[in-house]
């Protein structure tokens, strides 16, 4: 193999300052590979820390390279790898546990307290030309699926995560507040493990028509005039009878209320958004309703699951790729991301050189 | 059998009016039996409706004779009825539903809309000196338990129901906020599912006394100059450790908030006590360590669990029995109820007119 | 309603000795609908009753209706009933519950011991022209179904019910023994439900061919020649990896040695077809694999899953229905289903007199 | 710390050869410890290597260190160990998986086909003064546990882990078969986890008083002159109902075969026991009474409630304590291990020299 030298890579210093340089080419240790970057997606995350500097309580102090929803291919492999070999293309699963706690010996990985966690302040992601994981954090793709739906393995597995938190199943009668990247991955997860019957709501027509398009059988537009009590009636009504399980996508207080207040008896409420940390909620009338409220963090063991679901063709996520950037238009992409200019749903970033816009 | 005469019965007429009054004395159906009610207890939910005429969403329209924790001899049996005899001892689960929907087709019968339950307008309770039940809903008591011990089955139920939402198991570990009579029986309920360890909070030390005379590990007086990170970090201390599962027993507020607050990674938070509808709750932070929260409404399914564990010993309830009554001393009674004096856990009515105080 | 006198009816007198009789048009009690007949599917336990005069335990001592895969139309209705109106087109669930015992309480009710089941001995059928049964257990089929995919709701519901005893979801690798309707049932079902890989065994490549037509992704011809240790091979090469569900739905020793061999660590072995009681099977090597082996009786709840399933189209049943045959025809319509000439899968019998052969 | 020179280590050359021999100290990875081992149980596996060579498919080829239901104190730490210092007092977890496959990450590391196992061929054992293992699969005893209950925490945990898969909880009615080593866990476990009734059976006077001084509800003693159907009938008889869980803990074909016979409506029946490969059970049956059949394979996350149990007194394990012998006895140990001279429940080792028979 010619050596490498090129290393380029997105790196956070500060708020609104996004660099492009280059960073020495890690090298594998024994479980790891060492991946060519593909292709990227922006997160609201991302957007996030480089607009604020932080999410939630993570707060970024030292430069930090951005980006975690990202395919790559084996460029090489550690000693003890068997999973994966040079020339495999692969879905990165970007969070890697201590795999000695309790969490991880009882299949709840993602709540270890060791986690590594791609951009997130202090682990450095991988917007870059090659980058080092885990190898059984690499998924290998099926022939049949292309690296830009790799990359999406992420966000669908956060769909995909809050529909098993939510035990979606045969037969369920679903709201889905938001229809921003998180709502449609859950809705298209949602409809893929059974879901019979769907409402989707958000205050953009624009996303809206997006949802209906990936087979949302409602959607409600959010007039800032309603009253609560119209929108839960409003969806009732659609729905034809009250949603065994809801989700809120968005994060905010007036979307999580809807939640609870529409689930019917012995409902489920799946936060999936993560908003503000205090919320006023009608939580006395959704407890003798048996109402459960599960919160969701990330995603544990879901990727297999995202992959299956779309070499099987149960779930389409093309429609969702809408912008494509390559690195070096970096920080031109992540422009796009924070103004939404054009209406973007997933913004893909290619980090292969070799890369041409189709 | 000798014609029955006497049906003396608490009937509730408006605030504050409670009148003790001949009623006709019923008819069982075929599938119903007619009681010699025995013990009856008084709830916490009696006195509202007393002093309020309403409790939550119910209000006192008409007349209506009060009393919902009971237990009481069989006299007669319906020509369908198979599982009792006259002269068995029962503890009667009050609530009786339409058995042909889908919540009572799915073993949420607890969630019918449909249901009859004793006390709760329009539906008369059992108060009184005769009274009728669907058979299947009466439980025999075993020879080793006491009529005083049936009456305490429904309260205990509520806790036994608590514990089962919660998925209590061997090694949990709690905290339980409140230690009022719902707060005792979750706590003798999770110490007999195999809670290791529990800590009880209330604002009352003779309260807590009773806790941890009942089993409690950690007694924690909450002090109103506490604040609420205090009493967390406190409830940490004494635990040693996260709790997994957090019961609020008091509908209030702040209560809630220590239990969501308090609450470990994947950890669970039952709301049992009933309170005001909107509570304003850190759950934006408790979603990222995907804790639950769930709503629990009475009990389904429970009595034959709660006169288990009383009649093998797991639960011993007499000590939460501290006021004895007639059924002609009821407004006396109730009196003691509303004013706490000599703080009451739970006052017992005896219906039997051939009860003998001891 | 002009008054009723035809009700022509399928009587099970003895062994291979069927008689077509007038018997009494029922009349439905307060809980009850009386309904039309329209379409009676013919199932196994049909034909077993019919050729030896009994299946499993239960023995015909009198003349029995026979019949009990079936819809209807409603034609009268209990003063009670509140879910049903005149014209309403059913599918009919044929056990009825006692709705007092603990099976019925805990949502098992399939298990009560005082199930009324059409056509299981001492209970009338309803392959006749009126029938009556409780509105609660006849389920309303939307405008886009028709009255023969109502009566295949019977069979579906078998399919469904082993799913979910087996907890099928998105993703599950599955091993399906036997090709006949209730392996079809079972195929179409798990594909439903998520499973993303399945490969079906049979002896007929006729009934190969309709699964793979049905959406089996393998199908593998069982020869008598194969060992047990080469179809198990074959079955894993076929999938890739070991089945974690497998359904055995022939109730034949051989094909139940297949499932329990050929099932993944954890895996889990649904037993659907009923056959002989004693079965020598390797347990042994099972056991350290962790697998469960899941008995399946019927079905519970599942009618309203079947009907979403067909409604939404996510099921096809029309390719299960090969024969049609008139009420007065039932006995040659049996005659096919002894012989099993023209490879019959699902033979409908139309017992509305105006239905006409299309 | 002075250099350690003493390893002696019973090693098993062949069929009834082991010897006392000198291996070298082991060294401790950065994630491992360095154990000073104390107390070693002999299990019957153990025995079956000694006398036979091998045990289910795991055959001894090369000279093997025996022992694994061990406890001991920690000597050494290595760099990256946090939950562990020198003088810790831990119960060792014998098997240490891959922590990278899906079992591992699923939490089901027991069936990890990376396995390392003390004592199962080609791993050593620790019955040796020294030994190193991982650190996180040694648990730190609570000060109120003894070194030897440390040791008994393995067997204990095979019956903590068998009434996890059974899902016993408060109120069930179990019936145990075999009143061994095994079966007495198994007892403890499930009373302690909240079963109500259990009757246990046996062959021997012996085991069967032990199992009824353990809590056993009910002995029942097997006569080789009682058919099945009357085997069946007593246990009925002895409970007042049908078990809702059976365990066999034995292996034997016709203790199996009880077992899943008695099981009633929707029960469980585990597989604890582990014994030939080939069985013929009465399944026929079972499958309409909807009965699952679980095996069971080790434990799994089991140690923490193990420790559990016993640290809060819900088990007390002393009385399976019967014998003790010195490492420098292990063959004499292992000679009343297999003649079973004095009915020994669990033969201890002690492997300190420091130990004084007390």
């Amino acid at each position: 193999m010619a050596p490498i030298k090129d290393n380029l890579s997105a790196v956070l210093y500060g708020i609104n300052d996004m660099r492009l340089e280059q960073r020495p080419i890690p090298v594998p240790k024994d479980n790891q590979v060492l991946l060519q970057m593909e292709v990227v997606g922006i997160c609201g995350s991302d957007v996030h820390y480089l607009t604020t500097g932080c999410c939630g309580p993570f707060v970024v102090k030292e430069p930090m390279v951005i980006g975690h929803e990202a395919s790559g291919t084996v460029v090489e492999v550690g000693k003890n790898v068997k999973n994966l070999k040079p020339g495999d293309r692969v879905a990165i699963e970007p969070g890697v546990p201590c795999r000695y706690c309790t969490y991880c010996k009882t299949g709840k990985y993602h709540l270890c307290k060791d986690l590594f966690f791609c951009a997130t302040p202090p682990d450095d992601g991988n917007l870059s030309r090659y980058y080092v994981h885990d190898a059984d954090f690499c998924w290998k793709l099926p022939s049949n699926m292309s690296l830009e739906e790799g990359a999406i393995m992420e966000p669908l597995s956060v769909g995909v995560h809050a529909c098993k938190r939510a035990g979606i199943k045969v037969g369920d009668v679903c709201l889905i507040a938001g229809a921003g990247p998180i709502g449609l991955v859950t809705l298209l997860s949602a409809k893929a493990m059974g879901a019979s019957k769907i409402v989707i709501t958000d205050i953009m027509d624009v996303k809206l028509n997006m949802a209906k398009q990936l087979g949302a059988d409602h959607a409600l537009k959010i007039d800032r005039n309603m009253t609560e009590e119209q929108i839960v009636k409003k969806v009732h009504e659609l729905l034809g009878e009250e949603p065994n399980v809801t989700f809120d996508c968005t994060g905010i207080e007036s979307s999580v209320r809807i939640c609870v207040a529409a689930a019917g008896l012995a409902g489920v409420v799946v936060l999936v958004g993560m908003g503000k940390v205090e919320m006023t909620l009608p939580l006395g009338s959704a407890l003798i309703r048996e109402v459960d409220v599960r919160g969701t963090f990330r995603y544990v063991n879901d990727y297999p699951t995202s992959i299956e679901l779309v070499s099987t063709g149960r779930i389409n996520v093309k429609p969702l790729i809408t912008h494509h950037f390559t690195l070096e238009e970096s920080v031109k992409a992540f422009e796009v991301a924070k103004t939404q200019e054009g209406n973007p749903i997933k913004i893909l970033i290619h980090a292969n050189p070799n890369w041409k816009r189709s």
